[in-house]
């Protein structure tokens, strides 16, 4: 099959065997797959990634020195079946997958992992017990949102919500987009989200933002706390101040995963805030703790999703919760995925781009 | 008065005007005033504790110019009232109090405020709203071990407990021991605690520990697991082993409050664990976000106790629900202070030293 590979940490285009799907696993063909942020990272920070997932338990481990395909936001058909599977779903059918096999004695990370190659390729081998079937008006294009979109859905749900609570969202690329689209759905707000792009502040408004700020002239704090402002709070002083809390509960989510961010949103964030780190730093970063332990701050960090919340995202964007058209803004074929890792670079332009590995 | 005052970053024995009691105040007679580890930190690192509390808005403004009389954890008896009091209480009343003293405008901290003397010295001006009476069966000495305890008592209530909870306490200086004594209370268990001292592991079984460990020889983390592993869990592998954790919930407490410690637990903790960090560290510190993402992992800072905490505190000492008397190791007058400060750099030999500033 065509994939673009990644080989000494360069993107190529390559031809490789197409996978042999083993017990319990399907051959599907690759529809569209979305490039992910992680990807970017990892073909820039390889080893560095590695050796963090494997000092940190990660479930990924593999060999650099080998051929790799990635792509783990994708959409795929039905091609054949591999050995003892149900084939409840006949030849053509499109399907949605968390990107995961499951191995007799392990769980390995489709797209990361040496010998089951992701989206970036035409061909890939599946779980069956983990295809979701597209429901029918959903485009393909919109299907392959499902990961992604999973990801802020989980990391909603592990905020542990109440209907008082203002959320802040720091960062509204892709990661930032699909938390505030999750917020939308839970019908939480105003929601607030910052981002130093126009073309990101617009996408959040688009996904359902309230109140979008840009950082480089108006702190989001500031914006949260006007927005949250309890109107009977006004004018305590001394111990009432102390006690009754002046704002509406705070839950921050952290979607800019560089180092710095953490400690600028304890600074920034009101007493008891919760924040929710969604971006994936992969440095060593600095805290001063005095914040949190001051502010009684909460951390709560987050990855991936659950099978449920996989599923539940596809529903989501079939019923038409989520504005995915504007998130999708790019196409390409294999021979345009390095390009695509290019562009993604200016946030302005792009949010996501898909990769359609047959698109000639 | 007489009282160990904080002068140009010593501690030095002078005689001082007494505390006039404000509106809503009360003069009362120190009886016995715990030394805190925070105090110790204060004298050796008050410059940079101020600049971190003014920055993190933390409520203790002062001028370190000016003589402070330090001293948070005490019990004391009524003298006189101020202006504008109800007089619940007559004169020979022992009280306890947190130690904030309500101003019209703001909060002041008793303790840590040039204006508001705390324990080291011979009186003190408590707020009549914030007394609460001693139980008459309670010694004094007893009821002075009420803040501190009330801080691991409030540390519990914010790691929201399961009954399936297994705790792990890192630490058991005075902060560890009294959050043992508050697991204890609670219920739950076993109670794993970790310490390189033996006296203090000694103590740490007094409290209530079930499993003490020294770190030296033996992981924590690994202690931990064997006692909190569930027996049906044996042998699951793949996506099994992915989706049923093999222990029972972890929740930590870091109560040592020095750089790296959080990273340390971040990389022994088991996946989902909740880390409650109890200890204050004064200083930048340093985290690699890794390890708490790929476990999902949760820090809850906490600092101080609520007014019913701190009451539940003083109630829980006088029926005899705490172990306290091993944890009270010396008592010294105010002459005794300075070196009381130095003998508890030794944590082999000391928990709490008191100081009774009417003491000879």
């Amino acid at each position: 099959m065509r994939a673009a590979v990644m080989r000494n940490q360069q993107l190529v285009v390559d031809t490789l065997p197409d996978p042999e799907p083993g017990p319990g696993e399907v051959l599907v063909r690759t529809l569209a797959c979305g490039i992910c942020g992680s990807d970017l990272h990892f073909l820039k920070h390889a080893p560095r990634m590695v050796d963090a997932m494997r000092r940190s338990s990660g479930p990924y481990v593999l060999d650099l020195s080998r051929d790799l395909v990635m792509g783990h936001e994708f959409c795929a058909e039905v091609v054949d079946y591999g050995p003892d599977c149900q084939r409840a779903l006949k030849a053509g059918t499109r399907v949605c997958s968390m990107p995961l096999a499951l191995r007799p004695t392990q769980v390995v990370g489709i797209g990361y992992s040496n010998d089951t190659p992701g989206g970036y390729g035409e061909y890939m081998a599946l779980s069956e017990m983990l295809l979701l079937e597209v429901p029918n008006g959903l485009s393909t294009a919109h299907a392959a949102l499902t990961e992604p979109m999973a990801v802020g859905w989980h990391a909603v749900a592990k905020a542990n919500l109440t209907p008082d609570d203002v959320p802040l969202v720091i960062g509204c690329g892709p990661v930032g987009l699909a938390v505030i689209a999750a917020l939308k759905i839970r019908g939480v707000g105003p929601i607030v989200a910052a981002d130093f792009s126009s073309g990101r502040r617009r996408l959040a408004e688009a996904l359902g933002a309230d109140i979008v700020v840009d950082p480089a002239t108006t702190s989001p704090y500031r914006t949260w706390e006007d927005a949250a402002r309890k109107p009977d709070a006004a004018g305590l002083t001394g111990l009432l101040a102390l006690l009754m809390p002046p704002y509406r509960p705070a839950v921050l989510f952290e979607c800019v995963g560089v180092p710095g961010v953490i400690q600028q949103m304890a600074e920034g964030a009101p007493r008891h805030a919760r924040i929710v780190v969604v971006g994936v730093c992969m440095e060593a970063d600095r805290l001063e703790p005095m914040f949190a332990i001051n502010k009684e701050l909460n951390l709560q960090f987050v990855l991936g999703y659950t099978p449920e919340e996989f599923a539940a995202s596809l529903h989501h964007l079939a019923e038409g919760r989520i504005a995915a058209q504007p998130l999708i803004t790019d196409t390409v074929g294999v021979e345009g995925v390095a390009g695509a890792f290019d562009a993604l670079a200016n946030p302005d332009r792009h949010a996501k781009i898909l990769v359609e590995p047959w698109h000639a």
